[in-house]
């Protein structure tokens, strides 16, 4: 395969992960001097007026992205989705007097968040124990609490590759509080059902480093005495996230990426490539008469990490060696599973183009023709 | 005045604050494809070799630029100071059974981290109260505690332009914590006097987003039940910074500095030249007979953050907007004092280089000449 421009490469990585290249380019080009301003991004205060129109500017994009309603606040905010486990648990689980909080963990981010939570509460868990995380587990096993002050789920497991596709049916009443770290920007949401969503910029929207939290204002100032103020949503929200110095570049570099999906067809592109994209690799792993075996059941399926095994149920780790190898020289890059799982993890955020996805499950088609076992 | 190269300016801004130009450089170079990987380092896992032998170079260089004893670990975390400010009690204040610490209180900073800790344990402040901040009052106006679980100061206050010369003296047996997040790097330390060194990049060191904690290894796993796992120092050790996503392109933008300031002399020659730019500055305000007025005593003005006011010791506000005026045109810029003290305030972090102080100081005497009372 000839390489691509730049020598850039098919990056399928889980996060930080692939950003369009044009975003790349502009930040490039605007490195040594922002906008005429004569100094880059990097070196401008946080509370100047250039810096001001960046940060406005990629609330008001998001907000158009999204349709996020007049009652939600946009943070940005440091720390990642660990530090959110902790947050939103300092922030919340006061906000009924049993300082509980339920918990749907179906995958491993999910059970860090409620482990972290226990720190500040009661932890309620909603789905029957399991080290094996295929999916969703039927509502007739769900454990729900009515005097949970919210309710917590991960909308996305990177990991195991298990993807909610609607939130979970619940009270109304109660609060629920969404990690969509990992599948945010890539499918329309009704952002009025929620009590907070959060997400960790490195997968679908930029570097490492930024997080953005969208609260309903409502549930601003509850937070335990001893939250550190780097974590009090109320303090965020009462100073636009310039309480302290934010991740100025990082939140640059978000604010490009979102006004890219805006000249890219918004959402409603990015829900239909991720389709495509996964669906052309999943169509391939049902139809290889088990030479690849995805764990998760059908429709708990990430549209955003696609897990696999190659040669069985539990992997042929030559096989699955041999796979890396030929792909790496491919050009196709950083596709191991995650060490805790094993295997193959292709990761489609919405930076990776159609095409890459299309040219991974081509070589798939061929891998197996070379090393599956003959067609009986 | 002839524009610098690439139309940068002459950047006096007291954080986020001017880079190296080459570094940027480095950095628009490998904006697309890092070191022949085929990605940009934002698009690279925290877990790949390639950010691995980032992560440990960046470490290694500062290591050496520090000369960090080896019972030392260097920690890279989000949430800047005010990320710090509660870290910082949430790990130590239990280091002794009266739950309290010694605060020296010199500025904004210092005054915060205070007010934070206060959440976690009781507060001393060593200092007489005052809303003044001018200087460090004479140790015989010192109230410090023997039973202390730490010190905490602020060695360098930016929006006054205090600086401590040296630590203060204290009983060595109780750990001292220093925030030297505006002069790290710009003079000789002896860290095996400290307990606790931190600093936010995004003064003398990087892009905001990265802060760097240099903990003594046995202040580790003392932290409050309570803690966040994104503030816990042990956590953030045993995990070489990677218990989390950390924000990879910060460290890897520290990491350039770090490598600049390596080829560049090391902290010798920042320590001259700190002394150099603020004594070119100090030298024509002592020497204006109160044109231009410094509020702080001469034994702790800051060499980083050189404060004064124009036209007398309340300040002229129509000449300091002039000044301003006139500075950005001949492309000076961020040299407005801070909106809580007013003025003027010309930050004179490492990557300023001495020309540009020097230009300064002309354009101060000019100004002088043309708006200053004639000499009797």
């Amino acid at each position: 395969m000839a390489h691509l421009p730049h020598g850039r490469k098919l990056n399928f990585a889980a996060g930080p992960s692939a950003l369009p290249l044009d975003v790349l380019q502009k930040a490039q080009s605007e490195m040594l001097n922002f906008n005429g301003t004569g100094i880059s991004v990097m070196e401008m205060s946080h509370r100047s007026a250039d810096f001001t129109e960046i940060l406005t500017q990629a609330i008001n994009n998001l907000q158009d992205l999204l349709d996020i309603p007049s009652n939600y606040k946009v943070l940005f905010v440091q720390g990642g989705g660990t530090g959110q486990f902790a947050a939103v648990a300092m922030n919340l689980m006061r906000l009924k007097p049993n300082h509980s909080a339920d918990y749907f963990v179906t995958g491993t981010w999910s059970q860090k968040a409620a482990k972290e939570a226990e720190k500040y509460g009661k932890v309620n868990y909603v789905l029957p124990h399991t080290k094996q995380f295929k999916g969703v587990p039927h509502v007739n096993h769900w454990n729900l609490d009515n005097d949970a002050s919210y309710i917590y789920y991960c909308a996305n497991e990177t990991v195991h590759g298990v993807e909610f596709q609607e939130p979970p049916s619940h009270n109304p009443d109660i609060p629920i509080v969404a990690d969509m770290s990992s599948n945010i920007l890539s499918k329309e949401l009704d952002i009025s059902k929620y009590g907070v969503i959060y997400f960790g910029a490195q997968k679908n929207v930029g570097p490492a480093g930024v997080t953005v939290v969208i609260i309903r204002e409502d549930l601003l100032g509850r937070a335990m005495p001893s939250t550190p103020a780097v974590l009090d949503y109320k303090i965020l929200a009462a100073n636009n996230s310039l309480y302290n110095t934010p991740p100025c570049y990082g939140i640059y570099m978000c604010g490009l990426v979102f006004e890219w999906l805006k000249t890219h067809g918004g959402i409603e592109t990015t829900a239909e490539k991720s389709n495509l994209k996964s669906s052309a690799l999943y169509d391939i792993i049902d139809n290889s008469n088990e030479f690849y075996h995805c764990a998760v059941d059908k429709e708990h399926r990430s549209r955003m990490n696609v897990t696999f095994r190659i040669g069985g149920s539990n992997g042929n780790e030559n096989l699955e060696k041999k796979f890396l190898e030929e792909a790496q020289n491919l050009h196709m890059i950083q596709l191991k599973g995650h060490r805790s799982v094993g295997g193959i993890r292709a990761s489609l955020y919405n930076a990776v183009p159609v095409e890459h996805a299309l040219k991974l499950a081509d070589f798939m088609k061929d891998f197996q023709r070379r090393f599956g076992e003959p067609e009986a």
